[in-house]
């Protein structure tokens, strides 16, 4: 398995999750909606951290549950145990080793209130800490780069939401991505080419907004990884505090722009830094008009709701990572430096 | 007044806030502890998303309280007003006019639960939508570059920490502030020194851990808006996850590295930073020994309590960053793209 097979294996994991993991994961809310909870803590990292993000606003919009992301080193570095009164306390690790994730997990344990584990390993500590868990299912990922892990934590984090939610409809909503997500596979060709030209790009900055920042995030992260391109999310609202400060013209932006509420702002700031900056674009987006602001784009596919957009978003930014990588002679399977599981405490 | 002069006015206006917001202080934090209150939310953006962050770490530390950063969109792109059931709303902005942030201030005080506004507008649409409201009174700040305000935000941040904690011996800690400000202040020379010898940077990583986790993002912004430098913020634990693959021979990191429980993870990686990765490392500390391990190095006061570190050590990075934008011809008070107040929706 390379780190393209675990790319293209992705529709796969997402549609054995979705068969898979609906009835543990119904359980699951089951249990927590017969708590009183009033706020959700997620602990995370890496990659993991941008599953995260996405249930921060997941929860939020679908649930209008505050959502916190843990600080796991109040815990591990200062002992100051957070009090959990009424939590629902959340852990994601593809590995579910790293101690600190695992630390806030059994403080949440410990304390009584509801404790969820998503991780590719239902054996791992961080499965043991949880009283619930959600098994990714996805098989080994042996690419150091996480690819599938990613979109199974974002779909094991979407399921929790919809069954949570309690809505009619969300459940036909999702068994829509696998679809979805083999259509944004069909990007590879027009991500190769972008990688191409992109070949000696030594920063950017990424850009995404609502639902699709958790995108920007990991986008960022594996150019990072991969590439060792300098890339640098933001939320388009964020940008205009600071970082506009360092367009200049030809400065490569990357961006995620799919329909959707948060598309308006977006659009906005992108056409202002083509006009006004002349950037070096490069845009996905499932309507044509937006991906005509850019001098690359990547076609996102159409017709998915914007709560469900990151996983499938993630797929030709993953390619172009993929592409970028081999363009500039790096090792897709293991770059320099890094471990595929890091242990920090 | 330049931004020179506001970053030497720093003690000031922190020794003025300890005077005469102790009295208010206290009583907002008498009338939050008579409330059932199990989390925090914090809204804010740039600069004061930095003061947010010290919140997380120093209510998880003093208080064993889970902190939220708000994620401002959730209400405002998509209309799902979060529900605060037990949580104290925070709303941080140096001008309090952000309608995102605003947003979620007036929604907590709809619903019912204690509401707090930092800011230096006491006549802003933020401090009107709050119950209580924490007056900076840092002064008209010109540069569009946020530095007085934003210690002046660490400030309130700390002292309402201290005050809902309850504990004893604080406020006399919170007292040596100013005078550390003034030592770190003395940095000056060494601080132009290495920002001469940076001159070329293009980009850098800033790393902190534990508290100064704050300071690494705010010096991080600080070199954005200033120098154009693609500075990107990481803690010593994320920075393991991934962006460790950027580093070769002479990459600039920048660093600080004050004692306390989160110095030795970071001494740790900054010292594999520099043997095995050749790194070219700017350190920020009190202790020589962890100074000697950088080719430039900044002094920081010794002696100050780990708690109150982001108060002071963002001095010197600012000082940096300032001598920094001279070095490289750059205008100081007016960066290129950039407005004082952002109103992000």
């Amino acid at each position: 398995m390379s780190l393209r097979d675990e790319i293209f294996e992705q529709p796969v994991v997402a549609r054995r999750l979705l068969d898979e993991a609906h009835e543990p994961i119904e359980r699951i809310a089951a249990d927590v909606q017969a708590r009183d909870v009033d706020h959700v803590v997620i602990a995370a990292r890496g990659t993991s951290d941008h599953a995260a993000i996405y249930a921060q606003y997941l929860f939020g919009v679908l649930l209008r549950l505050p959502v916190a992301l843990a600080v796991p080193s109040v815990l591990s570095l200062y002992g100051a145990e957070p009090r959990f009164r009424r939590a629902l306390v959340v852990g994601i690790s593809q590995s579910g080793v790293s101690p600190d994730v695992v630390g806030i997990v059994e403080a949440g344990r410990r304390q009584g209130v509801p404790t969820v584990a998503i991780t590719n390993d239902p054996a791992s500590a961080l499965a043991a800490a949880a009283e619930h868990v959600v098994d990714l299912r996805a098989g080994p990922e042996l690419a150091v780069a996480a690819t599938k892990t990613y979109t199974a934590e974002l779909m094991a984090v979407a399921m929790l939401g919809s069954a949570l939610a309690d809505g009619p409809g969300r459940a036909a909503e999702l068994a829509v991505v696998p679809a979805a997500m083999e259509e944004a596979l069909r990007t590879e060709e027009a991500a190769a080419g972008a990688a191409a030209d992109h070949a000696g790009m030594r920063s950017c900055t990424v850009l995404g907004r609502g639902f699709d920042y958790a995108t920007a995030r990991e986008w960022a992260l594996k150019l990072k990884e991969l590439t060792h391109v300098l890339a640098d999310p933001y939320s388009a609202a964020d940008f205009l505090h600071g970082p506009l400060a360092l367009v200049e013209p030809g400065f490569p932006v990357l961006a995620l722009a799919p329909s959707g509420r948060a598309s308006a702002d977006l659009v906005a700031l992108l056409e202002r830094l083509v006009r006004d900056h002349e950037v070096d674009l490069l845009v996905a987006s499932d309507r044509e008009e937006i991906r005509a602001l850019g001098r690359w784009s990547l076609a996102l596919p159409a017709g998915l709701p914007e709560w469900l957009t990151p996983l499938v978003s993630i797929l030709p930014a993953q390619l172009f990572a993929l592409h970028l990588t081999r363009a500039r002679g790096l090792d897709t399977e293991a770059p320099r430096h890094i471990a595929k599981v890091t242990r920090t405490h």
